[in-house]
């Protein structure tokens, strides 16, 4: 006897919480196909060769690698030092990467595209720390140009998703990574290293405090002066609020500026975000302007984003992304610039179900309507309505192996299925049906010819 | 540059097919749903001695293994020749029976889940054999027993699925093994291994004719008399038309029976099974005994199922399944009957293609409305339109790049956008929104206010 025993860094779970996940994730397909986004999949393996080209070092040290077992035999009879041919995905991005690049021709851009689905990274095992995790992406790509407009949708859907996954209160944080370049510029950190550098220092901030940072900025290996570090301190710390303050805050950076053109640009780009974010909808007070915001470093080119819940800002950034220059430079010579944000929804999940805030989404099974067995003598009956019940497009289970109805009955309430339609003797002598509403505690008889759709009035009531 | 490549043997779909995918993927998890089953997940690989347990030879040839950078290398270094610690899973039938012996105490037993991931095989690439590929599972698992009532709600739930799915007329085709088994020992072939090999014959009757089954079943190997030879075609030739016709042929069998014990009780199960089919609603054109077929003879140990579109029976079955005794034995103590059955969706999406069955389904996209840049101008007016029809639910599409009208037009004919949305300068002057339905050639104005509730009129109307 082997024990059965789940891989360690995966997110298995019981069915309450897989309805609650899959409730998530059907929100949030549903807002990227509302925004007109199409769907695509990738295999889970991508050749190794294409997968680990752009990368090296940090990731390629977290990749998992594919063999059959005869590759594997192979290998290890032949002392082959090779690569296995295949490796799993570590990201959707690299795939979309090579998807856009090999299918250009069968493509139409701008190309919307949306994907969810698992990705793999040999991290470690830690809590919240998983080897294989939900990734739910968009994105926009564009080929040769891709207008600064769409930069705006990614706010709109951000806030159509997280006002329907209904979460608490967020704030959409937005930079520009050409505004970040030209203010370090003016500033005369005009090297892109140096400039990284003290980013990834900006980046501490919150953690080790100003004093730490300015220790580090004057001393020795970068030799910044105080004043310089002043004018950083402000920056960063700028979070506009509301719309028009967003506006200022621009025109005062833009104003300081000594005349770099990146920042400029940044600027004019963020200033037509802004507007166009407004003109989608999106309440002032959801969305900010955060100088601080810098994502990853090497990849993002203009806009960015991050996501936080205002009452949960320990969880950190819940959705983010940016604008990019181009997505497949390592496979195409077609220029293919884009814009995009990522919700990594395994972590979220799991955040979520640590602060407390699953326990209500967790109580309503994907079962509406138990159909119990009242009299094994009515077994044609009970099939018969949980027949005319799923005919009606609800979710019925009927119970077939018996038992003590008040037993049945204590199963639809621990399962958490709300309805439970009972047909008794008198039930089918009188063409009726009893139905006990086990969230209100109330019961009704109908028509057996409306159990249907005086179900689907009580089911499209909300509880609260 | 890197050639982007597809990995070989696996069915990566451009969107359009990726939507009609999909849409086939919704229609099996909403059937699964309405007749009451859970969704799990499970994590894409399994530990390998857990996956391995009950195989070897075939299975373990075909299995995929998964190995991190560093173990890779350790296993290189060393020469280590124990097996990767991990294995891509190839069913969900042994990560079921993982799961469900790892969770026993808190699952709730009859266990009704559904399950609709990819698996992983290493076949040599050929076409329609595929690597990668869906299996939509769903099993009702007892503890300890499980009514034989439950195994009519497979054939339920086949119907209710391919009915909706709408790819032509089916037949579900049933049979037990109990029945099988005690057909063959009234022959005198009583020895397991000699049944397994005889029914391994007649599973090539259709390919190879009865005069090659004569042939080898009188042979050497086999030693069969003539008349045995006939009572097996003459049984394996048995399909029912019609429901009474099925309890005939029942009664048929049962009396021609020199008393096997085993052939009695898969007569009583078949008759219970088609009874309670019949009561669930299936119409009696819609299945029939098939005393033909026996599925997978070391797992299924009472009903079994098969179902073959009528007009394209070359497909082979399209959704098959039975009943097991014990999910689980090789991981836990406790005996866990089951009953399930399995759709293999990447074949049959591959099969359906290459039959020409899709087309239809591959024309329409899941945007449903595309707000065209009619004026640059009127940007804000065509995004708070976008917004609107979003927050109406309806799938819009923004052109946010400008272009000619008529080019815009053609890309929504071309994508399969149904309707488009337009917003000139007289539509807003007016309070208006021309809609143009690509469909039906057909355009008509509506006031603003009214556009959602108009477009869902005309989208919840069928289009033939």
């Amino acid at each position: 006897m082997i024990t059965p025993r789940t891989p360690s860094g995966v997110l298995e779970l019981l069915p309450p919480e897989q309805v609650a996940f899959q409730r998530m994730l059907d929100v949030i397909r549903s807002g990227y196909e509302r925004f007109g986004f199409l769907p695509i999949e990738t295999p889970v393996f991508e050749r190794s060769d294409v997968l680990l080209t752009k990368t090296g070092g940090e990731t390629e040290r977290q990749v998992y690698f594919v063999q059959s077992t005869g590759a594997l035999e192979k290998a290890r009879e032949g002392g082959d030092d090779a690569l296995p041919e295949m490796a799993l995905r570590f990201d959707l991005t690299v795939p979309l990467a090579r998807y856009v690049a090999e299918h250009e021709h069968q493509l139409t851009f701008p190309f919307r595209r949306y994907q969810m689905q698992r990705v793999y990274r040999g991290e470690r095992p830690q809590r919240g720390r998983f080897r294989e995790f939900y990734q739910c992406d968009v994105d926009i790509i564009g080929k040769d140009e891709l207008s600064v407009r769409h930069d705006a949708e990614c706010p709109a859907i951000i806030h159509a998703i997280f006002t329907d996954l209904a979460i608490g209160d967020f704030t959409i944080q937005i930079n520009n990574r050409k505004l970040l370049r030209g203010f370090y510029e003016d500033l005369g950190i005009t090297d892109a290293d140096q400039q990284a550098a003290v980013l990834r220092e900006v980046d501490k901030l919150d953690k080790r405090g100003p004093d730490y940072l300015r220790t580090t900025l004057t001393g020795e290996g970068f030799g910044l002066s105080d004043a310089v570090v002043d004018a950083i301190l402000d920056f960063v710390q700028v979070r506009s609020t509301g719309h028009d303050d967003a506006l200022e805050q621009l025109a005062r950076v833009e104003a300081a500026s000594s005349g770099s053109a990146s920042l400029s640009e940044g600027v004019a780009e963020l200033r037509e975000v802004l507007t166009l974010v407004r003109a989608l909808g999106v309440p002032e007070s959801d969305y900010r302007l955060n100088f601080s915001i810098a994502r990853g470093l090497d990849y993002y080119t203009g806009t960015v984003y991050e996501t936080v819940l205002d009452d949960h800002p320990e969880i950190g950034s819940i959705c983010s992304g940016g604008r990019y220059d181009n997505l497949a430079g390592q496979y195409t010579k077609s220029k293919l610039p884009g814009v995009g944000i990522s919700i990594g929804l395994s972590r979220l999940f799991w955040q979520l179900r640590e602060a407390g805030l699953l326990e209500a989404s967790t109580s309503e099974s994907t079962v509406q309507v138990l159909v119990p067995q009242v009299d094994a003598e009515l077994l044609d009956d009970q099939l018969a309505l949980a027949s005319q019940l799923r005919h009606g497009g609800i979710n019925t289970e009927a119970v077939l192996d018996g038992g003590k109805l008040a037993k049945q009955l204590r199963y639809a309430d621990r399962a958490g299925i709300r309805f439970v339609a009972l047909l008794g003797r008198q039930e089918v002598a009188d063409g009726t049906v009893t139905i006990k509403d086990l969230r209100r505690q109330d019961q009704f008889t109908v028509p057996r010819a409306e159990v249907v759709s005086a179900l689907k009035v009580e089911l499209a009531q909300p509880l609260v």
